[in-house]
């Protein structure tokens, strides 16, 4: 029998970035949730080094936009995380990218598991200090690490289901067993 | 209505370090199906920069055990997978870095999915140079980045349940909304 939990592994093998949406508001609570999800990811000495802008107002969404040649999901998420490394939090460079990484993965399963799609940019890092200054945070302290875009997915497209990113490499490729 | 994908939050946000497992020997189908969640985690350029030694020998355990003070689960665990960086397969190390951590946190979800428990180890980066020499791997090429430990949970001890790694920083510490 399939255990209610089990479904989570469909969630995590059926996850795919998703960029068009159709703008819905969402609310609060829905956001509050997929932060949740981001929330109980792991870190290492558990120092939780996360730090995050949460975006919903259209100017700032633009601002933003304008600084990643992916600027069409910012524009059209509903809403944008836009995370940072609390570098004041930091023990272990390589350990706090991983809980970094661990915690986008949360939010974006936690999105598709909503009927959500979502998209995680990190190509946006080349203008990372003019992130910095859309919300005023120091260099210094705030790292950007990613932005997150999340929306209620648009009718899918025949180019979305092909896209090589849907293909990973066979098990054989990367492992080897003792 | 709960949609039947809803219950991956609660595997989201009920998933913690389990340390303490009585041994049983897991299927393969079990160690491939933990495997495939890793596999499918998001990566940037979808490089998919990981190299995976699956190890369920008792002799192979303990010489990974000798690396770490967090022995241990990796004696008592079902299956030990370790992770190194392909850096052949690298373009930008925070991205990747991210990456790797993604994929660590599909494993351990997948486990908790499952019934089973698990622990990320990076304490043993202190080795890593070590760890590469068990498996006769080019410290060039491949770059440790973490040991998960997956296994049965054992009985629950209250210590267990009270660890202080169950506590996370309220949602208004880490955001600013906009």
């Amino acid at each position: 029998m399939k255990s209610k939990y089990s479904f989570c592994i469909d969630v995590i093998k059926s996850r795919k970035s998703i960029r068009n949406f159709e703008y819905k508001k969402l609310k609060d609570e829905v956001i509050i949730e997929l932060l949740e999800c981001g929330r109980w990811a792991p870190s290492g000495n558990n120092n939780q080094p996360w730090f995050v802008c949460v975006v919903t107002h259209p100017t700032v969404k633009r601002l933003l936009a304008e600084q990643t040649k992916y600027s069409q999901p910012i524009i059209e998420a509903s809403v944008v995380f836009v995370v940072f490394l609390d570098k004041e939090r930091c023990y272990d460079r390589t350990k706090d990218l991983q809980s970094i990484g661990a915690f986008a993965e949360n939010i974006l399963l936690g999105a598709h598991s909503m009927g959500l799609g979502g998209v995680w940019i990190g190509e946006i890092l080349n203008n990372k200090e003019k992130v910095n200054e859309i919300f005023k945070l120091s260099v210094e302290k705030y790292e950007l690490m990613y932005v997150l875009a999340i929306g209620a997915i648009a009718a899918v497209t025949e180019e979305d289901t092909e896209k090589p990113e849907r293909i990973r490499r066979e098990l054989e490729e990367f492992t080897t067993w003792y």
